[in-house]
């Protein structure tokens, strides 16, 4: 993004305003249309709003835009010709299309993380980028000059990717698969997008755990689905709701994640696990295990996923790179019975043709390579000391104002804060100390809660970014 | 895919047996669900049919499938435990959804394609792997281990990608932008698909060419849009047709390829250019050109789009890497107003929270390097000479039978085929011939019609391929 030069000679509102100009004259805001606010514009171009101001009349005055007060301030439709012609209105056709969008939590957070690269970041659910397999991945690139096709891919996915995770899958996760049961999607996201969109209808009930990172996703509504809830204990879900829903509602489909659970942390224990599967083939329901975070299990083995156990084929798995390796590889996986790969290839054949080769061979490379175990052993270690700085943080500034459970695995956790405390004040004042986290209620119908992630904070900042959420709980709360 | 092992002392019919009983255990297929013809496995495994009919009975006899005349054959259910449990009826979600599959003919070429790979290839839309720059590519790679990030992406797409789009559409393009305008897709697939998903909404009628590639896309469908035609004749589409498409169905949208068309290889012209452009800013209407072909121009300079004469900014540019360099990266670049690039980049994250960082990087650095433009002059004559050596096998091997206009950019030659001919019939005879080609019927209302893509098989197989294709056409009037 563009910022003012303040050194140069030209004073600031007057650089905005060329630049405004310029932008305008390019299209990117055409005749018609929306400008951002005054207050907006100043914050991400770092300056007062009175240089705005200044920046604005300057445009005001050349006939460019216009404002009007209560509507804003828009590009002028009267500087371009003959009357009868005009530009289509955007704004409307932004409005169309059935698809939803993003919680506006969701959205403050990516714009104030934009706006301030400095934010303690607590709320992205990713890893650090030391924690990222950079150097590996660079050595691979290098190493291996020996990709020969850049061509379209077979629509389930690059083959060599496919073969590397039948081995993955067998090895890690105690899964046994074909080539031809896998399909490569664009990290979980596309799993879970493919699989809402094309093997449900508009209309259609299914259960989700309640809180969860499904709720976070508008695409659950977009795809016009009605969502049913499974309250998430200590153990995890408990599986006679199921049967329940599933009287009640003929839920079509039940979406778990299961092991160290977006936000909760929670690991869902063996007899439930039996139980959900048990229940599942009774009523020939299919479950959606989206299992991410199974190997950054901090010591205890990986839990093994209920695709394992899954003998009558009532489970979709699905697996990514993100939350273990690097999500900017957008390399997901499901392993699903033939028809379904079938539909689900076909489908996204129309939607973006398939996953691009480069990070598909990659992603294939370092599963395969020696790089690969030890860089779990590291990625372990460092979440692990990451959880403790984190909880010791909290216990030392927040005391008796959170509860927590301890999560055994995964990027968060999930935490209550004791006091009663207005979700968006407390995100707002957070941004202000410089610090940014989840509020849980994107998560779900519970409030009062927070999800802290530590997998993305570097070390060192994590007790200073809990102290700066500690003041701002207490300014909220006081 | 597996193949079995004729060198093997095991009979081809027990390795048959034991790979499906595998693939059945590990849940490809589970209980219930319909196993492949007798017929497609023999073909799919190269192997006799009645070496399939020997496996699928040493299964039956084991219980572990089941055949019933007239429904197939499918895995036993009672196999597996007490009645009560059951496989979730995989094959009825695989039918739910709102997306529709993509049309036979595309699904038969593709099949035909992955199981005999030494088909003569005139069907697919790509470069030959030896147009795609392989090598500089694989350069960039090696040269530049310098990806320092491998994290989820802003969702407009990746900076540093976008800055050398600027750059790249001012020098080559004509369009004058700035990176806040550019959105980065997977190809210009997904470009027609977040705005069909987007910004419109069902029963919305839009324009679109005939013949044109929009045609062969269930997309538009899915999407529950009104299509409407615009006949393409030498000079393009006619832009009166617009006004009175607005007039009757009051079209939200048109959609148009002027540059070497596909299927057409029409160069749209220059007048009609100007009158399309004033009849939609009349109307308000947005125009979605679809610019994938331009820089191929073999000859001449590639011809300005749309987008650089469009001042009251009612045109949505799309472009993209596929048609140029490598389809593989599945890069494309969508250049809109800032209302249109917020709102689909903020629904591309539910889809699939961006496109990989990898593809993206090497992208902009490719189009910023110093094998850009010599790749483009290899491509553009290497494009010529087998354009010219397709045009010479057509005339020599059938000469009345078939018509044609003479492209001068693209990757496709448009051919009428003078005899009267069933397509689903004139395809199977070429697949048989060792040729596949795309039938028109594919591409939109017009019958009788051939797409030859001369851009994917390779210079010596192009004489070859039309002497076969033209046995193929002699066997199917006859
Ligand atoms: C449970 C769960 N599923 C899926 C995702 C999507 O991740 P990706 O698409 O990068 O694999 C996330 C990300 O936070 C997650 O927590
Ligand atoms: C006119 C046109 N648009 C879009 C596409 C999609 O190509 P991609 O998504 O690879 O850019 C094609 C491919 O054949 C095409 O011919």
């Amino acid at each position: 993004m563009w910022k003012p030069d303040r050194n140069s000679t030209d004073p600031l509102y007057q650089q905005i305003a060329n630049d405004l100009e310029q932008r305008i004259s390019y299209g990117e805001f055409p005749p018609g249309s929306l400008l951002p606010s005054e207050r907006k514009l100043a914050e991400q171009l770092g300056v007062n709003r009175s240089t705005v101001v200044l920046a604005y009349s300057e445009l005001r005055a050349l006939g460019i835009i216009e404002s009007r007060s209560g509507s804003g301030t828009r590009v002028s439709s009267s500087k371009w010709g003959a009357t009868p012609k005009h530009t289509p209105n955007w704004h409307r056709y932004a409005k169309g299309g059935s698809f939803l969008p993003n919680p506006p939590f969701l959205r403050r957070i990516r714009e104030a993380l934009a706006q301030d690269p400095n934010l303690i970041d607590f709320a992205s659910g990713e890893l650090a980028s030391d924690l990222v397999p950079v150097q590996e991945m660079n050595a691979l690139m290098s190493q291996n000059p020996s990709m020969t096709y850049f061509g379209y891919v077979n629509p389930q996915g690059y083959g060599p990717l496919r073969q590397a995770l039948v081995r993955y899958l067998a090895q890690y996760r105690g899964i046994h698969t074909t080539e031809s049961s896998i399909l490569i999607t664009s990290g979980s996201q596309q799993s879970l997008y493919l699989i809402t969109q094309c093997l449900l209808s508009p209309g259609d009930a299914v259960a989700i755990e309640d809180p969860s990172y499904c709720y976070s996703l508008p695409m659950f509504q977009s795809a016009g689905l009605r969502l049913f809830r499974l309250p998430v204990d200590e153990r995890g879900v408990q599986p006679e709701d199921i049967r329940s829903l599933y009287k009640k509602h003929r839920i079509k489909m039940i979406f778990i994640n299961p092991n160290f659970q977006n936000p909760t942390g929670t690991l869902m224990d063996q007899e439930r696990r039996a139980q959900l599967l048990n229940t599942a083939s009774e009523l020939g329901l299919p479950i959606v295990e989206d299992d991410p975070y199974s190997l950054t299990a901090y010591q205890c083995e990986p839990p093994a996923p209920l695709k394992s156990a899954d003998t009558l084929g009532s489970v979709l798995y699905i697996g990514s790179f993100s939350k273990m390796a690097a999500s900017g590889l957008r390399v997901g996986w499901m392993v699903a019975p033939n028809s379904v790969v079938e539909r689900l290839a076909d489908a996204r054949q129309q939607m973006d043709f398939g996953l691009s080769v480069v990070p598909q061979s990659l992603a294939g490379q370092f599963l395969a390579s020696s790089y690969f175990a030890p860089h779990l052993d590291r990625l372990r270690m460092n979440l692990l000391y990451k959880r403790d700085l984190l909880i010791e943080a909290l216990r030392k500034e927040l005391q008796d104002l959170v509860e927590f459970h301890v999560p055994e695995g995964g990027h968060h956790l999930w935490c209550r804060i004791v006091p009663e405390v207005n979700d968006s004040k407390l995100l707002e004042a957070s941004i202000q100390n410089g610090v940014i986290v989840a509020p849980g209620s994107v998560y779900g119908s519970t409030t009062g809660y927070v999800r802290f992630t530590f997998a993305r904070a570097r070390a060192e900042d994590i007790p200073i970014g809990i102290s700066k959420f500690a003041q701002a709980l207490g300014a909220t709360i006081k």
